[in-house]
């Protein structure tokens, strides 16, 4: 089918409906269902990873709460009927059902900032089939981008220790998705963003000072750093290296004094160039003078930067393209249904039976098994009721309930409680090299669920 | 700097503003200038990639019609006025600056859907320092995203040769980034989206029948097929890989009879199974349904099926993704400045002289060179005017002038561009194997610009 071809369109403000944020076959299956009857089965859908991307020790759940935006916003108003129904794709009577059409069903979850291992059901979604299919596209788009970016992110966090890192990477990724993955690197421990809608709409800290630009348009360096300081202050971060390293600290500490505070070097070998800055500094006196590296680090960059004098770190294509795994690769799969329409049918588990990609069908709970040092030590997923010990942790929490949004929580308590679930993970979970899932998944069969 | 955390923010709407889609060190720079009296002077910003992802041939030029919109709506309102005083990121001065910001300047760039090579000038922004360098980060974003999936795109669309695939990433992305990626592919030469907004914005043809839920809320598989086609009629395509493809196919012509639309392969190998259904449908007289292979196709797996027989591809991560290369590498660098505010100052041509990251200063034209079979055989980029021979060809064309936006077309125009574009091209340029950029990039020293 081809659409007419508009010549100019809005970019950003897509209005204020996600719901055609969603793959047309979504759309298909629900027509057909509504036509043979099978539309108003109660179904389960769950969201998983099959695995994690190659080598990685533990996966981030980020983007919980943009989803619960996204799912409030998902309605069918006139102008997404008029697309639909102008263009063949829903008939009349899938139009009228879609034009009524608010999710009323439940959705449990992994919360916000919780770490996930292979087939970890992190989003449960309980309703009629007709208003869980709906919400699949949406749900693993953001789901995909922003775990895959807050996974990575971690990874960055822990190799740098407790030195903070800047998030950077807008220029390198959607702009849209910029954003987001400025929310979901804050999640996972990143200090601040240089990205300024994250800060306005997520309250993301941001930072920034200059690029070399900024030198090339003085008449000289010493030019550019006098109307830094001047504009911002000597508490500023000054960047040494457009022109000659060496001479540009020179300059920096001479007009700055020695309560400047930060030179960013953003080429060369920055461990060499850090020591030397580093004794430079010292040797001018401003002992107090952070340095900053920047420029293609990722957490193997950041790592081998460890025992090198340096405050922290700017990084910004590795962390928005996930540091080689820039997708989750998470999965939305219909688990459960009942044999009828009633709201008393009985719950059939369901799962597809194809080559290579199996499923494992009934709803899951799932619990984090905890030992005696307050250290994890297995996943545990269940068809049944989840039984957790005295200090496992039952991982789904209620997101949805009857339509209703009760999972809503600050960015603060995610990044929070990111913390707290790696420091219970194993020490495995902290090496970078490719391994294992730092805990084994182990599925239990439960008996039927009330 | 820590903003306020707001419980609750609107996913998608970001406003009619694309201002704060821009790193802050923009706007630190931009008070700086004004401060110190440099933010009037003309400047030229270029944005280009100093190299092709490893082993790519050619890059492909997309979201040209995305910037131009998005530049249109680069302006601070009081929201983002707001947000930007009381988080002190700028002074009132700047603000001031800011509620009048218009982009008044001059933009060339490479027509949208032609191709690129290393340091090719695909963008040329010419303004006040203070107008252009705000532009930086959206620039980047946006070329970034949309440059690095229709450089993916068109190499799947050229070893698919002239099968039709379908865009179906968008639950692998970002979605705002999906709807930009259906975009960008469609350019590049895909033949239909399943992302229903790039339908609506854009006017991508849409796709998309059902999934393996739609088989599973059935009680059988039967009523599944009848179901999708007493909906969507016989033209359908049904997915046969749920329980058993054999049986499948059987039950599936026996519903629909031989104007069966097509049959969709997700799983197994396959170039062997598609082998097995063409026989089988061929057996059952169905010589002209069709067959559609989907499950984490790239631009390789979609050559080695040249020779099954396959009808159709559909192609989502991958995609998304860059196959491999999520981002173009684009930079966006100060090339040349005037010596003062006056309108009249002599430019200079600037460039840094840091380790690793060479740039070239002065405002940049290029001209791909023709020869008498209509072969592409070099890029010349140069310091002067363009100086084509008969057949060359002049890259760069208006964008933006005095800040009318000059350089919209419909996205037909660019899908039409970029087929004749890679038609120029040498026929080492369609090389799936990893080497070369498909032509040498040469540069030129010119004389004085008038």
């Amino acid at each position: 089918m081809v659409h007419t071809l508009p010549l100019r369109v809005p970019l950003v403000d897509l209005g204020d409906s996600t719901a055609l944020l969603t793959d047309r076959y979504e759309l298909t299956m629900l027509q057909a269902a509504l036509r043979s009857g099978t539309a108003e089965r109660r179904s389960v859908f769950e969201v998983f990873a099959r695995h994690l991307p190659a080598g990685r020790r533990y996966g981030v759940v980020a983007g919980t709460g943009r989803l619960l935006d996204a799912i409030e916003a998902f309605r069918f108003d006139a102008a997404e009927l008029e697309f639909l129904t102008a263009n063949g794709i829903v008939d009349q009577p899938t139009a009228q059902w879609l034009e009524r059409y608010r999710f009323s069903g439940n959705i449990w979850g992994y919360a916000e900032g919780d770490c996930y291992f292979p087939e970890s059901p992190i989003l449960v979604v309980e309703g009629t089939f007709a208003e869980a299919v709906l919400l699949e596209t949406l749900a693993l788009s953001i789901l995909n981008h922003d775990c895959a970016v807050a996974s990575a992110a971690s990874r960055m966090v822990h190799a740098a220790h407790d030195r903070p890192i800047i998030e950077m990477g807008s220029r390198r990724t959607h702009e849209s998705a910029a954003v987001a993955s400025a929310r979901a690197a804050y999640i996972a421990g990143f200090a601040t963003t240089s990205n300024l809608e994250a800060g306005r709409l997520y309250g993301v800290p941001t930072a920034g000072t200059s690029a070399h630009s900024f030198t090339l348009l003085h008449d000289s360096e010493r030019h550019a750093f006098e109307a830094q300081l001047a504009s911002v202050g000597d508490g500023t971060t000054l960047l040494v290296d457009t022109y000659d390293v060496e001479r540009a600290v020179r300059t920096a500490v001479e007009l700055a004094g020695p309560g400047l505070g930060a030179v960013r070097i953003d080429s060369g070998d920055l461990g060499v160039v850090a020591r030397r800055v580093r004794e430079q500094l010292d040797a001018l006196g401003a002992r107090d003078t952070r340095i900053v590296v920047t420029g293609d680090l990722d957490e193997y960059g950041i790592a081998a930067l460890g025992a090198a004098p340096v405050d922290g770190y700017g990084v910004g294509t590795s962390l928005v393209t996930g540091s080689g795994a820039p997708t989750a690769s998470l999965v939305y799969k219909l688990v459960a249904r009942a044999d009828g329409p009633d709201d008393g049918a009985p719950m059939r588990p369901v799962a597809k039976r194809s080559v290579g990609k199996p499923s494992r069908g009934g709803r899951k709970t799932a619990v984090r098994r905890i030992d005696g040092h307050g250290t994890a030590h297995a996943e545990t997923v269940s068809t049944g009721e989840p039984t957790p010990g005295p200090r496992d942790r039952v991982l789904q929490v209620p997101l949805v309930a009857g339509g209703e949004i009760v999972g809503r929580e600050t960015l603060r308590d995610a990044r929070e409680r990111h913390r707290r679930a790696v420091a219970e993970l194993p020490p495995t979970a902290l090496q970078l090299s490719r391994g294992e899932p730092a805990l084994p998944t182990e599925f239990v069969d439960g008996g039927p669920r009330h």
